[in-house]
This record gives structure tokens, C-alpha cells and sequence, in this order.
């Protein structure tokens, strides 16, 4: 980074979206980055108001910034999946996000629904491809309503896309102490697309000697979540299964509540966003009752891909030792409070 | 049924899958069913000895039994995939196993990777689609291993093939004390497939009004799975989706050691297919490691299938008493003396 301001666009969207922003970016200016924001309203209201999820013209406007902090879409005034696909899935495709980025860890004082695992037994990194296979949209419905109705769906699997997020993976593992790398897909059962990512692996291998790697199942690795965490460093997956298995990681991790998530531009053509695995959460919007942490720790990682390693290591400090206060009251904080207890933290 | 023999057609397979055969054959023996069984070599070594998988007069020979007991299919000498499709894969989609059931149960005395659940949290019944979806093998590659590669997979939905499974479901919802049937799908992402599936939940629930409904996004399910099992009655979802979150239930349930499968055509059209979820475990196979529990609750499902129900209750009610004697001592039976202890009790 140079050091002119960070420009950073902000879009709260529905729920629970924009009480958890506002105590993320209270933490950010605590961390003293000079950052310049801009609020976009995009989301429900928007959609009732103008009819519109994402003109073009705030596309390209949101192509300027260096990096999106977004809170959360979705609403139920809104039929299922047009905000989801017209504003974040398009977010993701438009600034080609290919590397979704999610860490799955579980810190100290955290509860775990898992009875028996440890801090130490729940430390992986998963990397969600996210610009292919069935997120792409392809598909068709023929003889809809009747009895002779045929609906498909197409994942688009490409060895440019593929090598990509993979290379990004290999370089992820290389960085961290474990140097292990695992491939989950269903390469018994999707041949073609599983074929695809591992020969990709193999290849890539070559390249990264010191980076172990092995493959699972994506049905096996589900299990593994839940019984043997331990066995994952670096995960690399598709779309589809790295939806799936993140949430389930966040589980594992200690809830929904603190699962953090970045849909990054490794080339930097276009800015990364940083949002929060949940969603908005509208039943319990507008209360004071939404964790901001897993808000908190997507901006450790914006500010760690905009280069701001030292601040990006203060804030999820901060989020660590508030988390190992939490095992006594943690029920009674507002989402304010906690956002206020953290940035305590982060100032010193 | 009528009074004439059960012909039962058993397909041991590879690894564990003759160890965990054996134990249910000896329990559906005990129960006093009369049963002739007869044998097929396939798997790893028949495909090695004669370079076949299935070939197309065992497949006609197969169609005429009343029922087909399997252990497990896989061996590493054989290329990953081949096994799995062209044996387990083209027998569910030749004779049609629309339906496949598989229980996600805890039972009492067994331990649970999620600390906080208890018996009664975790008590569902998962109906698999189980000749569509992705499993279709629909798909293609282009200009293989260039950087140009272009891979697909088409999943395939039908309202013939959605509708039949889903009516399954809502029956088998109306059958228990809860009534209570979720949909897992993607549909904010799946949006043709799962628009197919979403109507038809609901138009068939006009049908079912003491059957409550609901949905879920299969990542938010996975999440629930481990944190909120109590959510779960009777659960419906496509062939993909219900793989993977079978593997979880079973983790969730104690483990994939105790995980039933039925691989039904409800029709009668051709034989349904019995199974325990576990693979072939090529790791331990032939040491007397493997638990035949699952298979022995398969053998149960089987039974119940042939109307046998009294049958049924008492193979299930035998492996109960024998999983809450298990927890001391439990590691040190091996395969056959847990088949044993049970046929013991069956035999009471
Ligand atoms: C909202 C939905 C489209 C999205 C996805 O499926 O990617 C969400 O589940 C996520 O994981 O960010
Ligand atoms: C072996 C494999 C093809 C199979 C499947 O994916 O259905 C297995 O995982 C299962 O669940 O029975």
C-alpha cells in the first residue's frame, strides 16, 4: 500500500448487516488505518425501492475501490435467491473473485459442539473456488409445471480456473507450519470436473516439494469435520463443496457467529470484498443481538490483503483475548458492546 | 411376502466387505427368516481375473432375486470410480433404486462426537433420490490436459423422478410421531433444479396437511447437522446433497461403523439393495477390525422391506441392547464376535 487512504466501499445490505459493519469498521479506524468510506445501500430496500439489485453503473463504480466490506443480503420480502445471485454471486463473477478465502479455526475459550477437540485440532484454512462450476448459473428447465418437466444445472470447470485457485492453495500451504494441502471433490462420482482438479493438484505438486498433499471425498471429509478436524491444514475445493463444508466448519468452530470469509481478486484486477459467512439473520435484526466478530475478523483480513499485516494481527489479537473473556457473560453484550470491547482492545 | 423362501442375492465386494457379510448373513439367519442366498463374486478381484465389472447377464440374473445384500465396492488396485459406477452406481440406476433410505439414528449407549446431543436429538430418517441429480453422469471434457480444458457435469432433474421420491417422503413423514419433513436443496443457487424441487414439496403437501414442512440451504443443513440435530425428523433432498450429509449424520450418529442404507425401488419393479454406508476400508480389511453393525441394520432394513417387520424390530432391538452393552469393552470384540453377541440376543 501506498500510504494515501484506503478507499473502501461498504455495503451493509439486509438483517443484521448493518449493525455488524458498524462495529467493523469502529475497529478499523481504532487500528488507525487511514481508511475513506463509502456506504452503498444496496440490498433489499433498494430492490423494493427502484427495482433495481446492482445497476451497472454502481458495478463499475465499485470497480474503483481498493477493497468491499459487505455485511449481509437477503431478505424474506424478497423472493429466494435474487440477491444472493443479482448482488453477491454477481459481485464475486464480476470482479472475479476466484479465491474464496476461509478460515476455520477454532480459538481458545471457544466452545465447540465437537466434545472432544482441542484449539489445536481445529486450525485449516479452506480455499473455495468461486468463479465456476455450479455457481455459474448454467441450466434450463423444459415442460416447467408439468408432469414431464426436466431441470438441469451445468458446473463449468476450466483448467484456467482451476490451476489458478489451486496455485493459490499450494502457495497458502507452503506459508504455514503444516505444509499440507487437501484436495476434496467427488472424483468417483463427477469424472469429468473431479478428473480435472486432480490432475491439476498432481501437477501442480511437482512444483511445491515440501507441500504434502492428499485427497478426500467430499462425503468422507464431511465426516472428518466432525470426528478428526485435525487431519486439515489447507483445503482446496470447489464452489459447491467449499459452500458446504465451510458452513459445516463453522460449526465446528464455534458457530456462524464467528466464521470470517474474504472473495478475493488475487491479481488485483478489481477489489476483493470481505464479509462475514452469515447471513442477515432477519429475525433477529435491528435487536442488538448479532455477534459482530465474525465481521470483526473479515476485516483482519481485508487489512491483511491490503499489505497491513501488523494491523491485521492486532485486530484478530483482540478478537482472540475478548473470545477467552467470553466463557463468562458472554450472553449479555450487545452487539455494540462487543464491537466497543474489541476496539478497547485493538487501541490498547 | 409369501411363504416360499427369501432369495436373497449377496454381493460381499472388496476389503471389509466379505468380514461384515458373514456377521449379517448369521443374523438374518438367526432370526428364523427363510432365506437361500446365493453368491456373486464381484468387485476388485473378478474385475481383475476378467476384466468385467457387471456384465449384462449377472445384471439380468440379479433382477430376478427378491432382495441383494452388499457389502462394499472398492479396492485401490482398481482406477478410482470404476467399481463405484459401473457396479454400485448401475445397479441403483438399472433397477431403480429411487429411493435410498438411510437412518440417522444415536442410539442409546453410544457416543456421539457432539458433546452436547442425546438420543433424542438425533433421530432421523434421510430419503436419498437415488437415480438422478449429478449422479447421472451427464457431462463432458474438452481439449483435455491443454490449458484450455473445458470440464462439465450436468446434474438432471425430472418432476417424474422428484415427484416419486418426494410422495416416499411424506408418507414415510406421515408414519412417525413428528410428522415433519424437510427439503435440502440449494435453491438460491441450484435455481432450476431446486425450483423443481421446491414445487413439488409444496404441491404435494396439499396432500399431506398433517405434515409440516420446511427447508433448508444445504450448507445452512450441514451447519445444523452438528449444532441443532433436534431440527431433523424425516429429511428428502436430491442424490448429492443426500450423499454428503448422510457421511455426516453417520458421524454425528456414532460413526459410519454403525450407518444402514436401503437402496429401495419402492415399485418392486426390480430387487432393492441393502447396504451399510461405510466403504471397503481396504486399511483393515481381513483382521477382524471391521464392525458388522452397520450391515447387520441393514440386513433389519431389509427385512422390514420384505414385510418382515417383527423380524425387523428384533435384529434392531438386539443391536440396541448390544451398542449400550458396548461401552465397556468395546474395542476388543472382534467382527465375528460382535456378529455373535448379537445373534445371540436375536436368537434371545
Ligand atoms: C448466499 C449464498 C449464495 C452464498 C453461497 O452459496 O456462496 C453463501 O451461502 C455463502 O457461502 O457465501
Ligand atoms: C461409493 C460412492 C459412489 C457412493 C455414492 O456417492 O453414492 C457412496 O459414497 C455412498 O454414499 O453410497
Amino acid at each position: 500500500m501506498d500510504s494515501r487512504n484506503v478507499r473502501l466501499a461498504v455495503i451493509p445490505g439486509d438483517g443484521i448487516g448493518a449493525e455488524v459493519v458498524t462495529e467493523g469498521l469502529k475497529v478499523l479506524e481504532a487500528v488507525g488505518t487511514k481508511v475513506e468510506t463509502t456506504t452503498y445501500d444496496l440490498g433489499a430496500s433498494r430492490y423494493h425501492r427502484t427495482g433495481e439489485v446492482l445497476p451497472d453503473v454502481v458495478l463499475d463504480e465499485l470497480r474503483g475501490y481498493d477493497a468491499i466490506l459487505l455485511g449481509a443480503v437477503g431478505d424474506p420480502s424478497v423472493p429466494p435467491g435474487i440477491l444472493e445471485r443479482d448482488l453477491l454471486l454477481k459481485l464475486r463473477f464480476e470482479f472475479d473473485h476466484y479465491v474464496n478465502l476461509r478460515p476455520v479455526k477454532l480459538f481458545p475459550g471457544v466452545a465447540t459442539p465437537l466434545g472432544g477437540s482441542r484449539p489445536e485440532d481445529i486450525d485449516m484454512v479452506v480455499i473455495r473456488e468461486g468463479t465456476e462450476g455450479l455457481y455459474v448459473g448454467a441450466g434450463g428447465v423444459l415442460r416447467r409445471g408439468t408432469p414431464y418437466e426436466v431441470a438441469t444445472q451445468e458446473s463449468m470447470n476450466t483448467a484456467y480456473g482451476v490451476e489458478r485457485v489451486v496455485r493459490y492453495a499450494f502457495e497458502k500451504a507452503l506459508g504455514r507450519p503444516r505444509k499440507k494441502l487437501s484436495l476434496i471433490h467427488k472424483t468417483n462420482v463427477l469424472t469429468f470436473a473431479g478428473d480435472l482438479w486432480a490432475r491439476t493438484v498432481d501437477r501442480v505438486s511437482l512444483e511445491y516439494p515440501d507441500v504434502a498433499t492428499d485427497y478426500y471425498h467430499v462425503d468422507a471429509a464431511s465426516m472428518f469435520f466432525v470426528t478428526q478436524p485435525e487431519r486439515f491444514d489447507v483445503i482446496v475445493t470447489d464452489n459447491l463443496f467449499g459452500d458446504i463444508i465451510t458452513d459445516l466448519g463453522a460449526a465446528v468452530a464455534g458457530g456462524i457467529g464467528l466464521a470470517a470469509s474474504g472473495n478475493i481478486n488475487p491479481d488485483r484486477t478489481a477489489p476483493s470484498m470481505f464479509e462475514p459467512v452469515h447471513g442477515s439473520a432477519p429475525d433477529i435484526a435491528g435487536q442488538g443481538k448479532a455477534d459482530p466478530t465474525a465481521t470483526i475478523l473479515s476485516v483482519a483480513m481485508l487489512l491483511d490483503h491490503l499489505g497491513l499485516t501488523e494491523e491485521a494481527a492486532r485486530v484478530e489479537q483482540a478478537v482472540a483475548e475478548d473470545l477467552v473473556e467470553r466463557q463468562t457473560g458472554w450472553a449479555s453484550r450487545t452487539t455494540h458492546e462487543i464491537g466497543d470491547d474489541i476496539t478497547a482492545r485493538v487501541v490498547g
